[in-house]
């Protein structure tokens, strides 16, 4: 029995919005970059600007299946009147023509093949009638008609991405048409990961009274993958000074650590000030429901999150102010968020003395609660998406409209 | 010069609605599963149900930091007036404790601790003193205050995932608390993708006169691998009978098979044939604009997607018609559109009579064209999204108010 309290209550709340603005002002983009071939490049962020070497299309190229005719022998050319032009030639895609066009005659062409020398000009086949090797064209074509002139797409010298574009499967394909095999991309920041509490063991493992599975390890990794970073899973460690702080120190090995649990009023103080030792505590508690004892720092000039041990609290906490942070150390743009309109299935309360993220589904148009307790896990699982309740409202009525951030879109 | 035309334009255009639901009827979600640990198991879709063995919290534990007692002792607590309770222990997170607690005694409790034996209730640290072993309580509480009960969130039994159900980051966390380490989801989907034409060269590789990059085999790879399947490029093939017919034919080995170019005029009588002669042609022929040469059919009774060769029609053709088969085919939820309405910037043609996909970036709000040739990948590559201009309308105005569904949200 010790002589000593291990608890002190949290001494001054931060707002979710000047969390946010912290956070945002301590983060800072990635600079190390790698090379990749284009097809493991989907998804991420080039770190330097693509010039076109080339034209594309490299060469004045048919764009219809046709007819490469002198445009001036279709002029009397109709519906009812055809002009009769000579074959001399067909042009397989790939292919090029060695022939000089005459007037009088047509070069058979296929989508994509570069215009033989002569030819100013593609009628497509719909309008054409072959009887062997004399063409019948029966719609009269101007000069420059169904031809894709050389550099229509691209021009040799064009800038076609920025530097900080994300790869879209499109933006690859403007990579491949420039012969691109590899680009530059930044690399996905290493985010450690550590689960923290004497209580919490590993799934798989035999729970005695007191312990439960490591939940946050999970859903922290799988939040960090998919916002542009790689997880690095540092398991379980006990919430004790010597372990925590040698964590705290290894953080060097990484762009942003994340701990959870440990900063709940037990034992947060050991992370807290083991942080203010070695380097900065930003913020410490937040004026947000659930997620109140969420801290973030910086330890070897690296970023640090300490989340709540409760489940709900870590992961809904994770949505509002790990992911904007993942993403802007990524330089993946900024969720988009997706919000929906609902009217309330129930009555529900807030304890109107802090912002509260409120977890619903929706069920038939209508926003259903499913928020339970910040230690309850399914309150995230089965939920659609939360809505915030702002402070000093204690109640909203069955009924009420909602506007429902929704986790995915 | 052959004395046979290559070119016979195409019968019958099949409208887009027509034409997904003919693709959404012949496409089956995938029977085969396997075993994953849960930490590779983000964004995979769950074979099995899920049912708890144990309930969670496994036991009843404190909500809070703070002091457990019987809940009577704090009867006439109040800011006012404090009860003093003697402290007979404490209990640190993964503790239990062997004391059962008798009238007038307190034990110190940290969230998430089982409750000590004796005690119905918890007083948050917030409302106390501590002297030394005396604590001063300034609240009265009520049994079961600030206890989450065994099984509160989840209950011996309950069904907790269920077959079919997207592995969010929440998800993963209901598993990891029931102890799971592994589960069974459906497998990726192998998807082919073959790019044919006697044109087209791996990137990298010198271009000669009439030869172009490979783009539709890495916009198709991303596009597939961002919908739940695995795409495996087969590369370039020509279009040769021969050639092609071998590429159909191995289509057996995949869930799916696309192949892009070589259902243009020129040549896609060829996959259409060998298609026709092997297997089942569903459509040849879209009404829509880019995109008409687009086939889909069976082969050795699995779908095949033949692409148009021109990359914008090839990658505005895969958001339309080939994700939506590669979601169902994965088990994926449809994407849930985000659209956007904005305002044109330049007024616009369409031929009218096909539906057009009509590419725009969004700047200042405004919609801003991109749309260029079928051919050019930029028109891709830069635009945010694009909206339908539907049959019979052959120009809209700037200023015209469209609705834009965007490639990412």
């Amino acid at each position: 029995m010790g002589d000593k309290s291990i608890m002190k209550p949290f001494e001054k709340l931060v707002p979710r919005l000047d969390a946010m603005k912290i956070i945002n002002e301590n983060i800072h983009p990635i600079a190390r970059t790698e090379n990749l071939p284009i097809n493991e490049a989907a998804g991420r962020v080039l770190s330097e600007k693509i010039v076109a070497d080339f034209n594309v299309p490299p060469f004045d190229r048919s764009a219809m299946d046709g007819y490469a005719v002198i445009a001036e022998d279709t002029n009397i050319a109709n519906e009812a009147t055809s002009v009769k032009l000579n074959r001399v030639g067909i042009l397989y895609a790939g292919e090029k023509s060695g022939t000089i066009l005459q007037k009088g005659q047509c070069i058979e062409i296929s989508t994509g093949s570069p215009i033989p020398k002569g030819a100013n000009a593609v009628v497509m086949v719909e309008y054409t009638k072959s009887h062997q090797d004399i063409i019948e064209i029966f719609r009269k074509v101007k000069s420059g008609e169904n031809i894709a002139p050389e550099g229509e797409d691209i021009k040799k010298g064009e800038i076609i991405l920025k530097k900080g574009d994300f790869l879209t499967p499109g933006k690859l394909g403007s990579l491949a048409a420039l012969g691109k095999t590899h680009v530059k991309v930044f690399v996905k920041p290493k985010v450690g990961v550590y689960s923290t509490g004497s209580e919490i063991i590993e799934p798989g493992t035999i729970a005695k009274l007191g312990q439960i599975f490591d939940i946050n390890s999970y859903t922290l990794s799988a939040i960090i993958e998919e916002n542009g970073c790689l997880p690095i899973k540092k398991g379980i460690i006990r919430d004790e000074e010597s372990v925590l702080t040698k964590a705290v120190l290894e953080s060097k090995e990484f762009d942003l650590v994340v701990f959870s649990g440990g900063s709940s009023v037990g034992s947060r103080d050991l992370l807290g000030n083991i942080v203010e030792t070695h380097g900065q505590v930003y913020f410490h508690g937040l004026q947000v429901k659930p997620g109140k004892p969420t801290l973030f720092g910086k330890i070897n000039n690296k970023p640090l999150f300490g989340m709540p041990g409760y489940p709900t609290s870590c992961l809904s906490n994770s949505y509002v102010f790990l992911i904007p942070a993942l993403r802007k150390l990524s330089h993946l743009p900024p969720v988009k968020e997706k919000t929906v309109s609902a009217k309330l299935s129930d009555s529900i309360k807030s304890d109107g003395g802090r912002e509260q993220f409120f977890t619903v589904t929706i069920v038939d148009g209508k926003a259903v609660p499913v928020f339970k307790q910040s230690g309850d896990i399914t309150s995230m699982a089965n939920a659609d998406g939360f809505f915030i309740i702002p402070i000093g409202i204690t109640s909203l009525n069955a009924g009420t409209e909602v506007n429902i951030i929704l986790f995915y879109s």
